[in-house]
């Protein structure tokens, strides 16, 4: 279903998703995240039509979470590889990641585990916590307008 | 566009989008977190169709994120509440929330602050980080298989 826009609304929230808040922009970025650089790549990963890949990718790109690179190769293609504004991207897939490991397997049902490449042992949960450092819970905020 | 179900996908994050990682389903999430329980009051927030949000609402509750409670002043209508696994979707909300305040707004350009009840004081960042307490960017983790 076609939607307004909300790339203006107030809600930063709102203007997050307007941006990357569909199924498809999502798990490109997840596929970005594990390395992934080339159309074909994405393409075979997602299974996606191409014309569709197409507008995610370049939607992406326009808005400087992606950028074209020549290949890594040296090779005739081009790849999509993360910006600096994409990469900080990170937490909001992390955020999904350690939610379904939490509430979408069963017990002792396995999944890939997000590790620290120095000591690979698996990263912490994130946590919301007060300018002072108090673990903060979904009723202890609010939104001053 | 349809697209193949991820539900019982490998990856927790291709799980939690198959739950949640729709446009609207977010938006509906987004509202709860700010208080809004009554289909009149999403449907006047969001403008979307009653089908499509009566349809989203019925997924959420189906899956254990939305309660239906009678409504707190006695009256007829019902409310929709978050769940205890509802409720702990709040990292993902603010995590798209800080990621749109610190790429999505002009210089001086006013948000909705998210802040503690406690001080009145604005939350802290999410910060990914090891088992041992070190700040890790996405370039210091990787996916163990």
């Amino acid at each position: 279903m076609q939607r307004k826009s909300l790339k203006t609304d107030r809600c930063p929230v709102a203007r997050t998703l307007d941006l990357i808040g569909e199924w498809w922009s999502l798990l490109i970025l997840r596929d970005a995240f594990r390395g992934k650089k080339r159309f074909s790549e994405f393409q075979q990963s997602l299974g996606l039509a191409k014309n569709v890949l197409s507008a995610r990718l370049r939607k992406l790109v326009d808005n400087g979470i992606l950028e074209i690179v020549p290949a890594s190769d040296g090779s005739a293609y081009h790849e999509y590889v993360l910006t600096e504004k994409g990469n900080s991207l990170n937490t909001i897939l992390v955020s999904l990641r350690q939610w379904g490991e939490a509430n979408l397997f069963k017990p002792g049902e396995k999944y890939p585990t997000l590790v620290d490449r120095k000591c690979s042992q698996p990263v912490k949960p994130l946590e919301l916590r007060s300018k002072d450092g108090r673990l903060l819970k979904a009723k202890d905020v609010q939104l001053l307008r």
